[in-house]
């Protein structure tokens, strides 16, 4: 066994950086993981401070974040579970500062190829477009290979993570009519939207309570397109609250030609991800189901076809915070380092 | 105002039932409506027996069933809220029996023109055609001419009521480009699924949990299609158990041909329910939720465009145990005897 | 019938404000209902910009908040939904600006005999004296006498209203042994905690989740003692937060000396809220459960006896918003105005 | 490292054992795990056929009961998640069949001194007595230095772990007054209720709803009282059921004589349990939280106290299916053969 990997976490104060901390502090490859808090958080020495319930589960030392300090603290891998507008500056500084460094972004600013699709969905200033280039899009399931060696790893959205994978194979064979359209309606737990109290998240008007948002300007329709190769005007994507801590499940139509079997389209989807240990594909006529992902690194898939072959549903199912966040930037890493992509996450 | 009116009920043990008996005990045009309950109570006296939570509201006598006992009872409107094989025997015995009653149905029985549709989805007998013959679809803001005159009225499901409500002025409009597919994307809460205790009700398989079911096999599926006028290989329809008690939210999407402003659509829904009180048109750029119609009888209603006007998403939102089954029964009892339809449900 | 009673409302953008809306617009003997706003809301001219599902329940007039404009509006009756510090200043200014004013106050302001438990428990000023000295505790079943000349009334808390109910008459029988101590251990859903957004509403921190909070601290410990009769040593008063909407459950502990049989106990409540309608008493054997008084005005009381006869277990149980708060309000009116105490509570 | 251990599992389809072969897929000490499943599943190969949540999670074989089969299965260890019946005979037998074998039962079954005990409370035959003689109760932070050397272990009740963790260092110190009498009010969430679909476990009858139950009558009440040390007619032991999944709440209440500072109680605590990790005793003014204990082996105690340090409130904390059953039983497995306690469990 090769040494224990050195990894700083640069934000640990939401859900997501909550989530990968409790993943890193039972990872077996790495050593004791520090933690950089950003302003707001100056005196807190230890993760236990902040969550008491991490008592128990080994040391989470923390220290106040600056670009010097996290560069020169001897890790190898930086996880920066920061909102957009501090990664855009993280990251090129941590990279000037420390050209080692590798880094796996979980925020939404360098998932673009173009910097202005950022600017524009996101309405902030555009990534540095040197540093933008030598992003990888971290679904290990689409771009395996350039993970190796990849310096700056941009973690993917939850949403785009459980539809990119329900689609891609279906697209990449060609057995969409895209000229139908396709539909992706998604539904996602409470944790996904953050950990700061708003009317939107009280119990109360959670509670006994779902209903769509953010229809037709939600951010993640950009990045849904460019990794599953839709046209924008062909498909529509909605986004539900549900009334549950974690979990997203998307139900994704379209019309097939020609008809297919359901199982050509079970087996097309096994040989996609027959490499991927982290995707479940489900023997046709069985659906995947929210509890059956929650706290797990996996995604599920499963269908429905009509018996004319033509009409497909397609349910994907994964937790936000795990596969969807916090689980997918450690296989993120594990990918990196040449680990198994399962190690930690089982 | 009139004598108030004469009430039986057969059948209140189920969710809707009892939602029924809650809904008619507080009804200002009627009688201390009579249960009558089939066996298995069979020394039941009052309903409080059955649901402790109902005293001090009022009394509610229960008698063991017979369509003698129905029959000769004095009640000018007998409700059904009994299992559709049980419907398919009563409502024509009762119609013999007495010819004066007038009976609105809660099962699917009597929903279909062709009796072959119900007994082909439902795994049926097919009900008595003559009878049939004479049954109203009880959809008020559909048929609301029909009711005055109808002696049997076959209540709608609960799914059929959201999905058809949303559609059916833009169906009748012709402005939905039918080619391209429209997707029923429907969510309902746990009630819908009935009081009997089976795994798929049991607490810890439904909490913190999210799945579709009955994809491509729902029953509800063709009574969507015969009232709102769509092919039935030109849509999708899908329902979802939600983690709630009740409510039912319908996503639906369309294509529009030749495109929309949002002014028009908006304008189109508030003429086609401008005399249905129990309808809510929500204001372009609104979206209904579904704690703003449980416990009640409405029926919400909203929709998003894209920016082209070619890309619409309709919600439609109800309480499966009001608008979509107990409450809408007594809408129809409103309608059919001349009260507003609003009458003991706001 | 006497000409529909004319009200006004300060205050209904909290929980229990808004509950107070729902169930004023649907009493029958009272007139629409004016509603005045505090600053925040200045430009609201009808609830329904607040509140869209009220839309179709009746106009809810709202006005900007002044002494002057409640005085001389013409309403008999004034609902204080209103902060303590409010309450605090807009109940003397009321009652000297139209002395034929009588009001309910929701807030905890006059609910002390002596202001100094007030200020000591709430932080803030003492109430005025004088205006305290005529104000009654509006629990209907312990003051019914003086509510129809009281012209301010202090609505009770809702954790005291289901302690006190349920001990009440044992202390008033002397049937406890008090040596022993008495502990109340009380659940409260989370909108007793108000709708203001914090971590401790936060949807996440809620769900899943229950824990204590606020021990030998809570302030509506001296309300429960003062109004039950017993000394603040001898009891331990413990609050809970259930993850649900609403409702209170109260488990109360005593020992009993001597011993009784649960006939006896039974009988004794039975002739204690003989003549109140909102109190519900089980019979022995049945233990009250909230979803039974949830969305009404019922306080359930039941009960268990250990086969000695000297452990005694009561539970009582009622909705924080309803008979713990607006719909107590309200029968506290229509008792103060000689109406059935059920009236639009039913 | 030593050899890797090997274990067998009868029965795995309620929520415990569910819980118990997650933890043995995972735990780093002993080869795959066997699961011998009784009639009804008998055509079962995998346990993922029965949990398609269990796939990717590695192999778990599933063969037919019968005590042959497992005697001479060469696994080391054999837990029974299993009915008390089943156990009351599995146990003698397969001890029979093969002496070296050491049982983990998770039933009530061996939990008492006396069989009697058992038998009057489970309304079941009695143990036999001499295989009962040699049951240790299995609660690693009492019984300690009895498990190395044990070849049956009965693993305690939900209720009592939480209860007797929370009591016992003070009834050993004697600080107690126990004259006045011990209330302990208990939560549980709806997985204790067991897996079986019935009327009180369905989704609708559960959410949104609390009710106390088996008031006096609870069988885990003898198991308090005999491994806490209290006498019955001293204490008042009542259970709740909460709507969440897992999770159980326990509020214990005591007068203290003489009187006694915050610091104390803490340091008697931490000093109880200084070498017993799976319990954590929070720091004097923190109260624990389902939250944080869910989906871990931990019990976190807190406490307060009143000015007068008479009056003591203490909340008891865990998993019901975690260190109320199958997380203990594998600690108690680690115990047996000398792992570290927390083995497998963190």
């Amino acid at each position: 066994m090769t040494d224990p990997l050195r990894v700083a976490v640069v934000g640990a104060t939401g859900y997501a950086g909550f989530e990968l901390a409790r993943l890193l502090l039972r990872h077996p490859r790495i050593e004791k993981p520090v933690f950089y808090l950003r302003e707001g958080h100056a005196g807190v020495r230890c993760l236990t401070e902040l969550y008491p319930q991490l008592r128990g589960w080994g040391e989470a030392p923390c220290k106040p974040l600056s670009v010097e300090a996290v560069a020169s603290s001897g890790a190898q891998v930086v996880f920066l579970s920061t909102p957009h507008e501090a990664s855009l500056e993280l990251v090129p500084a941590l990279l000037a500062a420390n050209p080692a460094l590798r880094i796996v972004d979980l925020s939404g600013a360098y998932r673009f190829r173009s910097p202005e699709t950022f600017a524009h969905w996101y309405k902030l200033a555009a990534p540095d477009s040197a540093t933008l280039a030598e992003a990888v899009y971290g679904l290990p399931e689409l771009y395996a290979d350039a993970l190796p060696a990849a310096r700056l790893v941009a973690n993917p959205g939850c949403y785009p993570t459980s539809v990119i994978l329900g689609l891609r194979p279906l697209v990449q064979a060609g057995w969409i009519n895209t000229a139908r359209g396709i539909v992706c309606d998604c539904k996602s737990g409470v944790s996904g939207a953050g950990k700061e109290p708003k009317r939107e998240t009280h119990f109360v008007e959670v509670n006994e309570n779902f209903r769509a948002y953010g229809l037709f300007t939600h951010r993640h329709t950009p990045e849904i397109t460019e990794h599953s190769g839709l046209a924008p005007e062909s498909f529509i994507f909605t986004t539900h609250l549900l009334p549950v801590e974690r979990g997203i499940l998307s139900t994704l139509y379209m019309w097939l030609n020609p008809a297919r079997r359901a199982d050509e389209i079970e087996a097309l989807y096994r040989k996609s991800f027959a490499a991927r240990p982290m995707v479940r594909v489900l023997p046709h006529g069985r659906l995947p189901e929210l509890q059956h992902v929650t706290h797990t690194n996996f995604c599920d898939i499963g269908f429905a076809l009509d018996p004319a072959g033509e009409r497909l549903v397609v349910v994907s199912c994964l937790d936000n915070l795990g596969k969807g966040a916090a689980g997918q930037a450690v296989q993120n890493m594990n990918r990196m380092w040449g680990y198994p992509e399962t190690a930690g996450l089982l």
